[in-house]
């Protein structure tokens, strides 16, 4: 059982980490790709108090440089999914659960709202994990949207494993040659299925499939951790990152705007601190 | 009329100020002496994300330096009082009253709670600001609280207007050889007077004196400007820094723990975004 399980690799997960690490906190940081990317593509920032005029490039080096001085240990997989377990939490992340006291939410925004019918099938032919779930659609046809490079490997074993295989690349330049794909330049708008995922709907145009896996560096909230509040896209919190949910904080741009880098490590601080009090509140007690 | 007036020279305030900058606003920075000498004085911060294991001497000269890269100016004055015009704001600073829409306070925590008495003679003896005031007690028998080296020149300057000036430096080695000026190793820990101030008590000693000048690098927030929400001490704020006045925001360590400097830079980074905000508004209006 981890002491916090934080789940973000940008600025607001860098500095829950720092302060969680000096606090000699057991944790897990499951970070995804680092450094983070979306850091990393933006082109000057001007207002990172004391790294004044750097790259994203830059600013993306500094945070993970910081977090590798202090021997801070990345979980590089992607979280599908949090279970609470009354008290305490199990968190999915590529083939492993890990299980967590206290969970800190450094999720970014994603910039794509779930596809209509996802947050309804998941489990039910919609997954986020190739690794996870490849195996059931042994022989099938499935659909599979990848929202970066990053997810290629993971789709050609999909490829390995599928009969056919509907490739919804949302970028440019895929380079997945299996045979049986077909790379098809529309993003899906809709899963539909009674029961269960039966076809992808995208323009006019319908694609019978028995499953789809949605590859994207985050999971949205909601469909990440059942019960958790939000508003208008947003992680609930109060001034000490707390959530509505037990043991679980959330930082950085999923609380809101303004979505700064400066803000985001704030909030990780404050988040982590809350983390520190709250485990020493549980010994208490 | 200026857009904003920040008041306080910490990560709080330096980080307000490079967005209002950023940003193109008319704002005023009263940020005391600078750099700040809170976090000069820490020996090591680990904690910086992007900055690891810097010297507070560091940390504070990287902040100064992307403040002066920017041609931020400083006004190292310090505020005395804030007066509420009904929707804008006056601010005394040294010999200066400025009006403006908004403020920010980044007040930082003081140590020292006001003192016995000070809060109920403030103006009627008790004076912040030796410049202001000290042609009010010339040739009078007077008091002067030092918390800082700094203050020296101030207190010196009072030395030269009064008959006899009681000095008590809350510091080692205070340096002020004025021949009517006595310096006394004790705390103030009241200050009386029926309608203005008579006397000040420092254990079982009691001084008469007509004035007390309390020179501290910041005055706390319910004296500075009356009818500010504040609980245990601290501002109270929302997720956007607003506090309970129209148009007042406050950022960094007097809104509450952790004391931190990467929480202070991310208050300080969505207050200034909070005025931007309410400008725009009062634009539309």
């Amino acid at each position: 059982m981890k002491d916090c399980i934080i789940i973000g690799g940008g600025p607001a997960g860098v500095s829950a980490a720092i302060n969680l690490k000096l606090n000699n906190k057991d944790f897990i940081w499951i970070c995804g790709k680092s450094p983070s990317k979306k850091v990393s593509s933006a082109e000057h920032i001007k207002n990172y108090p004391g790294l004044p005029d750097v790259t994203g490039k830059q600013l993306a080096w500094a945070l993970d440089n910081h977090a590798s001085l202090m021997d801070i240990q990345k979980n590089e997989d992607i979280a599908t999914a949090i279970y609470d377990l009354g008290g305490t939490y199990a968190v999915t992340a590529g083939e492993n659960t890990y299980e967590s006291k206290t969970i800190i939410l450094c999720l970014g925004v994603t910039a794509s709202k779930p596809i209509d019918g996802e947050e309804r099938l998941l489990g039910k032919g919609v997954s986020y994990c190739a690794t996870c779930d490849g195996f059931l659609y042994k022989g099938k046809t499935i659909a599979v949207m990848l929202t970066d490079k990053a997810f290629e490997a993971e789709a050609e074993f999909l490829c390995s494993l599928a009969k056919k295989v509907y490739l919804f690349p949302i970028y440019k330049d895929c380079k997945i040659t299996a045979e049986n794909a077909e790379i098809i330049v529309k993003v899906p708008q809709k899963i539909e299925g009674e029961k269960r995922v039966e076809r992808i709907i995208c323009g006019n145009e319908s694609i019978d499939a028995e499953g789809i896996f949605i590859l994207r560096s985050s999971v949205s909230p909601s469909v990440l951790l059942k019960g958790l509040a939000a508003e208008d896209g947003h992680i609930t919190v109060d001034r000490q990152m707390r959530t509505n949910l037990k043991g679980v904080f959330a930082a950085g741009d999923c609380t809101g705007r303004p979505y700064q880098y400066a803000k985001s490590v704030g909030e990780g601080n404050v988040a982590a601190h809350s983390v520190i009090d709250y485990l020493a509140e549980l010994k208490n007690n």
